[in-house]
């Protein structure tokens, strides 16, 4: 099949360069004694959740159950689920889980690792819970080294529960703070004798830095595999580390400066991952794509020396692949301008 | 089936809540002498198409070929489509759906026409034509009603096609604007001799005023049959006449003025319509929603006097209903708090 055949917008992702991100991290991590453990929500895709582990991560990270349900069917059988997680359903889902698979669940209060318990104790399994920290996000985690080790003992002391480490998610290029709170974390737990088996952190953004943050054992990248435009705006990555675009057609040219995209957000997510503009297109790199509506992609012209025209097929690489990915069922695996494979997002829209 | 029985987070809309916002526009349509094609991308839905024509409807409104196979295969034998179109297969797929609904498109130039009419008469079908005109949305559209009259009498020319009417989709509030195109355009074409059969306009936001635009024969909204917060803050509709919701967990409260829910931009889209904050929290209506990551929804809870604890479930009306549909398979069809079908978004994803 040729991607002229395949009517836009449809999604592509080149399998040479997917495996050229997935070899250079994981090599970065053997290089520096780093276990990694991806973040499978930015491919959602089983086949290449094994080839990161064949690559050799140690597992992978799922944000939701049924996320690991769907990689759990597919054979992977490490997974950490880094969520709090409430309600007889979703209990019952994880103990089911924890019978076929080695699961790793985190959480960052009293009341989550409680309801672990009931349900893990009464299943008569053990499961490693690992304390979420905030180190700078400001979104989930415990507050301070204390409050980290408090949650630790509570763990330890709950039947059917294991303290299995730290885990956190820090900002972007935040390093030293970081550093402080694990510093602090860390002695704090040894001097009360408390082994600290992982300590887990994770983000694209940092992949480069990631060996930097000292107590750090495992790492969880999900977006390196695909890399995108908030990356490279970012100096993360280049425009050849970009393994997924979407392909779309010139719909309309009202006016010189403008051109209209047969794409918006019901393609691209509306998700800019918080810098200007909404994509780069390969073919006009001085385009600038300033708005979309649901199924319209509006792209400035202005410093376009070279225009396109109506029905014209253009490349985009979105700011956030991870959005991207969960909005389509299936993506087209490509090696240049073939393509190889049309590949199931077999867990996509697994939100719950 | 009860909504407790659900793992967060999941949609849920209100059966009671879509029958009386389709029959009170159906009802305001009637009055005022307009027809009604509803845009189904909102809903995506075969049954709610369809229970929009039982109502009145005169045919309904797709967005993308996808999404009008979908509605075809469910039934549905009158679809306009108001999007210029390109590329062989797109063509064949128009060709394949006019023979067996009445499809009706649209376009605002005149390449698109032409292929249009390549395809059509080798097929010898003749189709409608309308030309879309940009009344002030600087998005697609012919710029001028002298545009608009010659891409007409292109059509006309061009074998395979039929000159069909008129398209617009006005910006909110501007009917003035709106208002002297159309009177400009329609006083040309009638000294041309050109008969006009539609003047097809859209937009929830401008449901109440629809028929104060003289010449508009036809009305094509999409929102209208759930609703959000974006109409709610623009005073178009309450939030008792919101039917579609999110039902998401508290999942974490880090510090005493934040709460983090288990559903970000994959379950909501970053998709705000232009208002500030991500969502109305129906228990808390003084919690503000200030930021989305995949699967975390971040609230303030500064202005609450009761605020929820970890493990609660909250109800949230999304900024934004139809990008949230796209992102999920099925959703909830309730009424109260009882869960009487789940429903498959049938289109979901048909972005092509």
């Amino acid at each position: 099949m040729k991607l002229d055949d395949v009517d836009t917008p449809f999604v592509i992702v080149d399998l040479d360069v997917v495996e050229r991100n997935l070899r250079t991290f994981q090599d970065y991590c053997r290089t520096h004694g780093l276990r990694s453990r991806p973040h499978i929500k930015t491919h959602k895709i089983v086949s290449f959740a094994r080839r990161q582990l064949e690559l050799g991560a140690v597992g992978i990270t799922c944000q939701k159950l049924g996320e690991a349900e769907v990689m759990a069917d597919g054979g992977i059988d490490d997974i950490f689920l880094p969520y709090n997680l409430y309600g007889g359903k979703a209990l019952e889902r994880a103990v089911a889980l924890a019978r076929r698979i080695r699961l790793s669940l985190a959480c960052d209060n009293e009341i989550a690792a409680r309801n672990l318990s009931v349900a893990f104790s009464a299943a008569a399994l053990e499961v490693p819970v690992l304390v979420e920290c905030d180190t700078g996000a400001k979104r989930c985690g415990v507050q301070s080294p204390a409050a980290a080790l408090e949650l630790a003992l509570a763990i330890e002391r709950l039947p059917g529960l294991h303290f299995g480490g730290l885990m956190t998610y820090p900002p972007p290029r935040q390093q030293p703070a970081v550093q402080a709170f694990l510093d602090e974390a860390l002695a704090g737990f040894k001097r009360r004798g408390v082994p600290v088996e992982a300590v887990s952190s994770g983000g694209t953004p940092d992949i480069w830095q990631a060996a930097e943050v000292r107590g750090v054992t495992e790492y969880r990248a999900g977006t390196y595999i695909y890399n995108d435009r908030s990356l490279m705006v970012r100096g993360v990555a280049s425009e050849r580390d970009c393994a997924l675009k979407v392909v779309t057609t010139v719909t309309s040219r009202p006016v010189a400066e403008r051109a209209i995209l047969d794409a918006g957000s019901k393609t691209f997510s509306s998700d800019t991952s918080g810098i200007a503009g909404f994509g780069h297109v390969c073919e006009f790199p001085a385009a600038k794509m300033y708005k979309f509506n649901e199924e319209h992609g509006y792209v400035d012209l202005t410093e376009c020396a070279e225009r396109p025209s109506v029905g014209d097929r253009v490349t985009v690489i979105p700011n956030h692949a991870c959005v991207v990915s969960n909005l389509h069922d299936a993506i087209y695996a490509v090696r240049g301008r073939e393509v190889v494979d049309t590949l199931r997002v077999d867990a996509r829209g697994r939100s719950n």
